[in-house]
């Protein structure tokens, strides 16, 4: 393998051979190639792109760099969720739980808040005493006992796309689809579940701000999961629009609690769950299809053994499980405002991406990436896109650190949300289904 | 200037400012910015390009990383000429006393041999006690009088080019037309030559395949000698053989005596030298067309006074004027022999490169940066595309360093010349002139 050669072929539009691929990246990690020569591979990547199977093997050759988990000794099934990040976005929170009370192992390494959206260790870490920095014989001890964990990412865990994303990050190259692909599915494939559904976001709070792109994106990874030897689906769901009521840490976690509580089921949010919960558990065999996993889980949900599970798995993480009858015991907003409506009409739209860097103004997430995140502040939409308000009506309550904070949420907001006198169409939350083979429109056929 | 935001901009297409692009060069030249970032940038200039102005920007940009040359308080004009490299190629030799004879000064920095092509110092330095290693003093004192120097260049001009360009080399970003430009013009505008001729050689010899490229890059240089302020033409010549007929560093000046005492005067390379030297005295206002200049320079050939010049510069420099008369002062190969056609017909076609690459491989060029040239080896043709040979007859004599690479220089030269039983039509050696404002293809009406 010479480096020179390597990146010469991709530069000309070839195929690069998977050894010569894994022995590039490994020799980059290992740090006898330089970064000089990565990044003009990378940036000929960007121009000249990759065919499935070498996103197969640059994906391989990232988790190669590191250590991998295994379950294949457990005699239950396991299954994962990744979602691409969106605003409001506490569907894992929920997920694992339901997943985990249907008996299907959910192993589950997440991220924490990056740009505009948030990130699951963040809002699971507002939990007092919760902890996500976990070894990998701690997850599966929990996996083993209560069928699920959430922690973070360690270090030995794909080591080359650590090191890549650095890279990728100070040399416009991360809006790269086989890179992209090669980051997200080789973190999800290290992680050893059985199955894998994509939560891939669309919209004007999404990274892909259109649903082509979208599209694409999804459907290589889906090609990567399942030539990896994962059965792999992806969902493709709109971001146009915070997802349920709830944006910020500890107010998502809240949001997650009356929703296993079933005393707020919000539509959108609602829907993305059971349907991606539906597809873990029919990838998992334990069920033969959607229709019949959004049964169980729905089961699940109202006689609340979901909610006992997300209190067990707390507990099981240092956290205090009684936050889950009492939300008080949460970090919470000394001060909320009102943001009302300033006429009689329809919510047209949402500066979505607005709407998160306004938390992240605020506190919820972090400018640099040693900031501490303020769990306390964020909104709750009361109303979305195509809801009636009147003139006067409360569109969106705002949790700040202090008044001034409020004060100047309230009027940001003005900027971000749009009203029409016209009806509006309400989004559907689900708009596609890719899976090995197919491509579904219908949520009925789903 | 942000330098992620420059490599994104360049990556998209856009156009860079001319401020912002100096910046990011300097920065890159004095360590600021890092080498995997310019990496970066030089992948996305490969994939995008780049138009006139931003590669004027560019070689501004490198010339003001260094110290520059300025012969305006002489009192006479200056120009001088670059190639683009070829075999064969020993012009500079006798263009520079040709043109110095006239009155115009000559201020040539040279390179040595860079792959399959020679180099001008090397070829210099096979002269016993030549010298090409001078100062910028030096340099403007032998301009001063006698009208000429051909030096190496030094460490403090253009370092922005040298960095760049070793970085260009193990990234694989050296086939840019924008980045060429730069590195070649940069050099030669640094120079400070009154006005500039640049020989742009396309064919199986040259960097250059097809005419269609070369015509590129020479219209691209061309654009930014203008605009730079340097009046500048380029010729593209034909590199499908060697030019003239002796190939090495100590042959080629044993053939350029023979040129100026007028006993052996190659076509190809009598055309090239004489059109390039009516430019430079074109340009320098000597004379009022090309016609004129070549009129002027054939007297100073036929008079002695072009030889005479050469002996006058060889000596300036160090080197051992008798040689002129004497050619077996120059280093002389202990073996030779000849190749010999293989039936009746005529020479269909040299391939060039394969040629320059046996050079090397004699030792005539390097394989690595400090390999020691052997000015002793190469090749005289006999014969040249189109030319009639009978079977038997001499097509090259080889010169070599023993018996046995004598054996195996003429095996090999047997795969690198082509026959043909019908008659094969004479290439032109000068195919396009192209000035600020034409493109001429008749060398009658240039």
């Amino acid at each position: 393998m010479i480096p020179y050669q390597v990146i010469r072929n991709k530069r000309d539009g070839n195929k690069i051979d998977k050894k010569i691929l894994k022995e590039f990246v490994l020799s980059y990690v290992n740090g006898e190639i330089p970064d000089y020569q990565m990044s003009a591979f990378l940036m000929a990547v960007y121009f000249q792109g990759m065919d499935s199977e070498e996103i197969l093997s640059l994906t391989r050759a990232y988790i190669a760099s590191g250590e991998t988990m295994n379950f294949n000794r457990f005699d239950f099934p396991t299954s994962d969720k990744h979602s691409t990040g969106g605003v409001g976005d506490k569907v894992s929170l929920v997920l694992a739980p339901l997943v985990a009370s249907c008996g299907v192992g959910v192993p589950m390494i997440s991220g924490r808040g990056l740009g505009h959206t948030g990130g699951t260790l963040d809002k699971l870490e507002s939990i007092p005493g919760f902890v996500t920095d976990l070894d990998i014989e701690r997850c599966c001890e929990l996996l083993s006992e209560i069928g699920l964990f959430v922690a973070s990412q360690t270090a030995k865990m794909v080591p080359a796309d650590k090191k890549i994303y650095a890279l990728r990050d100070v040399t416009a190259t991360v809006e790269s689809i086989p890179l992209i692909v090669a980051s997200i599915m080789s973190k999800k494939l290290a992680e050893g579940a059985g199955s894998l559904v994509l939560d891939v976001k669309f919209g004007n709070g999404a990274f892909m701000k259109n649903i082509q792109d979208a599209q694409t994106l999804a459907k290589s990874m889906v090609d990567v999961g399942n030539l990896y030897g994962v059965p792999t689906v992806a969902l493709l769901t709109d971001m146009n629009q915070p997802l349920g009521e709830y944006v910020g840490n500890a107010l998502e976690v809240v949001e997650s609690i009356k929703y296993l509580r079933t005393e707020l089921i919000p539509p959108d949010f609602h829907t993305v769950t059971m349907t991606l919960g539906a597809i873990m558990l029919t990838l998992s065999g334990v069920v033969e299809n959607i229709l019949q996993g959004k049964q169980m889980l729905e089961k699940k949900l109202q006689s609340g053994e979901a909610l006992e599970k997300f209190a067990e798995f707390i507990s099981a993480q240092g956290g205090d499980a009684n936050v889950i009858n009492n939300t008080d015991l949460l970090p919470t907003a000394p001060e909320c405002g009102k943001f009302p409506a300033s006429a009689d009409g329809f919510i047209a739209s949402f500066d979505t991406t607005g709407i998160g860097m306004l938390g992240v103004e605020m506190g919820a997430g972090r400018k640099k990436m040693d900031d501490i995140v303020d769990p306390r502040v964020g909104f709750r939409f009361l109303k979305k896109t195509g809801d009636k308000v009147c003139r006067g009506e409360t569109v969106a309550i705002i949790y700040g650190a202090d008044i001034s904070q409020v004060k100047f949420a309230i009027s940001e907001m003005e900027k971000l949300v749009e009203f029409s006198s016209s009806p509006v169409e309400k989004p559907r939350a689900i708009r596609l289904l890719i899976d090995k083979t197919r491509i579904i429109q219908s949520e009925q056929e789903m």
